[in-house]
């Protein structure tokens, strides 16, 4: 009883589907590169046939009866079987895939542009500062998570006690991606110098700019970190500059596209360095969407046009500068020694006011880049991903294993712990921990299960383990429990290794392999997979080993979840 | 006489003009960054009145009489003085400054497109790959600057016979720019790895590609240093993306059309990453030229768009692919070991055969920025912009200061070593360094000198350094001699420290100045740096003092080049 597809196969683009074939020969199942060219695909491709496949049959082998019993009654369409013509590949597709990237006007919105942004003017952070302390950011993970998002979705974070030791800033980066060095080193300081190359280090008032515009690819993060400020004056603004953008299009149309449309030379030269680079003071995509903001009075060097666009040009710039420097736009910020602002310089314009040399201003600076710091905030929220399984181990998993002198997640624990033990690669060592996951998420006992009740734990875990990771990690937790039969029947010294209760569930779980069923069995291709991690589920039974905690295995996890 | 400027000034759109204004209110003299907003000009802004300036005329000073006389005669206008109503700012624009940048339809070309750039096929690069030995890059600043012009121009260089060190590759990046750190480290080994995050890191054939494609910024450069290659296969490839993209728009602009226009998921994930960029394979500037290329098959995600737009994007993808592997584009080279193959990522595409695993191959990459490399040829070129001055020192220069026992060259080096040596400012130092080159450039000899033949030297001389130097260093030479004849007229003491020669030379200058005269000198916003420069001038004429040869000076001279 295959659910019906939502959408014909046929009508999907051919390439696109055939380019996302998930199969080994397609994919490096290490890296998850594509192993093949666009242009090597024959000519005339096309689908010859599409079957739906059902719930619990391993990927790529006969349905059913290899494998133990209960897997042979055939549930709703889990996934796709394509056949293509000319080259007679095979693909297949996990229903679930195709359900959340079917081709539809909804295209992955950009987090780099406008669309992926929250706009704001000052008065919609009151009260709601992305701001927290260093140890808080440092020791909990939701903080730091919430924060780099804010810098993602608002602009900025405010970090606040951080040290004030000299170089600091430079820990913060590196907290979520690599220092981008320039040629004011790899960090500046900011404070009163007796022969600047630059404006910043005086103390002059600096307008809402954003900073190294002369550069390009421009830094895409700037760090501040303030060690002192006794000045007088020398606050802190912000600006954002896609909000102003924004504003400017609906209030300007015809201003907007002229600064969208005028490569500005921005130029900055002293005795070590010449910067140069021509770039609009609003870029966008190629779709037309605020994607970047340059903006820097000071280092706009001289443009060549006709005289007509010059003037078109500046009637533009002036009233953008205008709508810049509106009061409501600006929130402004008063940086405390400790406190480090940390910002999209691709979007927010920052500014200070000027200050008076008898106190002591001193700043710290640098820059880094957003790439990387998205990098680092998904990388911190595949643990989240992980939380609903941390929560398994911590909940069900320490019920009894009935029968067994151990938890079930000890059982688990030690499984996975024997598995790395034995050098097995990280997709082993995770099926390995997470065998027996279908026994913890149902609401079957071991009572229940020691009772003869079949609750096909290993479809049941292979079939959730499915939400985070790929077939290399489901289908040897699919295959443990026929591994067991089929040991039984072609090993004679493993029965004797079974636990009592798991000499038990046997009967349950079908019995010994026949020969035929066995044959079968090991002419699978992840038998040799099931077998392993079936073997460091019998070991995995000792109630005095110690036993890592589930934290342990979360690095190695959040490696493979998929994309 | 003022020559008639070429075009009224009034037609000169006024923003741009005003903002254009070179003066030291306008511009600080140190950075060389504007002083004000673009929005602080006054409304109704308007050219009140423009007066051409004739030569000779400090800027910003009475005309004629406080100096020599020479200077009194009116020459051709060299500057148009511009006051500004309803402010009453003034403006002093030198007349080749307008010139040069006049409002016309040439804009600069920015030289990050496709405007800036040599196209090539292979074919167009034989007998004339752009390479160089490590020695010769490093010691002769001409073949350095050529090899650095070919990666703007052409995409690539090629450093034969770089030391084969690990990590030599950092410092072949850092003779040129900042290294670029990625999830990769600061430099990556490309080599056959046992379990590797990416197919660079194995045997397999990779097809022509852009490294890097899902960060944003992309490393606009990537270097690759050969430390062995034993191997079977293992050629290395290069298609300039640049022309096939070129290519593209000439024979099917509705595929170039769609690669411009859609944004395009590249994907990287691995353990410790998870980087997504969304850009089109062919980036257009805000002109709509190509300005960067992506194009890696392994990383391309799954695109989600209506149907028809994936079909029609898969078509034009492929088309594109195909055409980057047609062989004819693509330069082929063997690298052999300490070979260090630098290219820009934002053009070249770079590809390599497979190769057997039976001998060595190990090459160490890094990645760094174009914007750095620009700026470092900008630099490399100052000195070959001072150039012609070096040789006036080496040529004119070396011949007799009749009556004094030192040559021009001697003097003027001990002059600018005196200024050094009493902490004057760079630009002070400078003009005592180039303040007889009035004498070096003219065909007026010392004894034609002491014949009272009068070559006006220190105006030849300002003239001639305004070729590199702005007023700072121009106006303390063009007042050198007015300051002798001040000093003689306001110091009594001053007198005795003139050599006889210069003695001599004080009538056919003028002789010392009247009070009047030495009151309105006095006056002058300049005088006191010509005084200072005067002193250093008498004091520079030590047979016996050891002398710095030119290039000491030459990195304090380029920090002062105008822009």
């Amino acid at each position: 009883m295959p659910t019906p597809l939502s959408f014909p196969i046929d009508d999907l683009p051919v390439m696109w589907l055939r380019d996302n074939c998930p199969c080994a020969d397609c994919r490096d199942p290490r890296s998850g590169q594509k192993l093949f060219q666009i242009s090597s695909l024959p000519a005339g491709l096309r689908v010859e046939a599409a079957t739906g496949i059902p719930d619990g049959t391993p990927t790529g082998t006969p349905t059913g009866a290899a494998t133990d019993e209960a897997a042979g009654e055939p549930g709703a369409a889990a996934s796709v079987e394509v056949l293509w013509a000319p080259d007679g590949h095979h693909s297949t597709y996990p229903l679930a895939w195709l359900e959340a990237n079917r081709p539809d006007g909804a295209s992955h919105g950009d987090r780099r542009t406008e669309d992926g942004k929250e706009l704001w003017v000052a008065g919609d952070l009151a009260g709601r500062l992305p701001q927290t302390d260093w140890d808080a950011y440092l020791d909990e993970p939701g903080t730091r998570a919430r924060m780099l998002e804010a810098v993602l979705r608002l602009g900025f974070m405010l970090l606040r006690r951080v040290p004030r030791a000299e170089g600091q800033v430079l820990a913060v980066a590196e907290t979520f991606g690599h220092v981008r060095e320039t040629n004011y080193g790899k960090l500046f300081d900011v404070r009163v110098e007796p022969d600047p190359n630059n404006l910043a280090f005086t103390s002059a008032r600096i307008t809402p700019h954003t900073d190294n515009p002369y550069r390009d690819p421009v830094p895409t993060i700037q760090l501040l970190h303030c060690l002192a400020n006794d000045a007088q004056g020398g606050e802190t603004g912000l600006v954002d500059g896609f909000a102003a953008a924004s504003l400017l299009r609906t209030q300007d149309p015809a201003a907007f596209e002229i600064l969208t449309r005028t490569p500005v030379p921005f130029v900055f030269r002293d005795a070590g360095a010449e910067l140069r680079a021509d770039r609009p003071l609003i870029g966008t995509d190629c779709l037309g969407r605020v994607r970047e903001v340059r903006f820097n009075n000071r280092s706009i060097s001289t443009l060549r046009l006709p005289a007509p666009e010059l003037e078109a040009f500046y009637t533009a710039y002036r009233t953008f500068a205008e709508l810049l420097l509106r009061p409501e736009l600006q929130l402004d910020l008063r940086l405390r020694p400790g406190d480090c602002l940390v910002f999209d310089n691709t979007r927010l314009l920052h500014a200070r006011t000027a200050f008076a040399q008898d106190g002591a201003r001193h700043l710290q600076g640098c820059y880094a880049d957003l790439d990387g710091l998205a990098s680092t905030l998904a990388v911190l929220r595949r643990a989240d991903t992980l939380e609903p399984l941390a929560e398994l181990f911590a909940g069900a998993g320490a019920a009894e294993y009935l029968g067994e002198s151990v938890t079930m997640a000890q059982h688990m624990l030690q499984a996975g712990m024997r598995a790395e033990a034995a050098g097995a690669p990280p997709h082993l060592v995770a099926a390995a921990l997470l065998h027996d996951v279908g026994h913890l998420e149902g609401a079957v006992t071991g009572q229940d299960l020691m009772a003869g009740t079949d609750n096909r734990h290993s479809h049941t875990g292979a079939d959730l383990l499915g939400r985070w990771f790929g077939s290399e990690v489901t289908e040897p937790v699919r295959l443990h429990v026929a591994a067991k039969r089929y040991l039984c029947a072609v090993d004679p010294t493993y029965g004797a290794t079974l636990s009592e209760a798991s000499r038990y569930t046997l009967r349950v779980q079908g019995g010994e392999m026949t020969p035929a069923q066995a044959a079968a069995f090991a002419a699978l291709p992840g038998a040799a997979n099931a077998v392993a991690v079936r073997r460091w589920d019998e070991e995995a039974k000792d109630a005095d080993a110690a036993t890592p905690p589930f934290e342990h295995f979360l690095p190695l996890l959040t490696a493979l979840l998929r994309g």
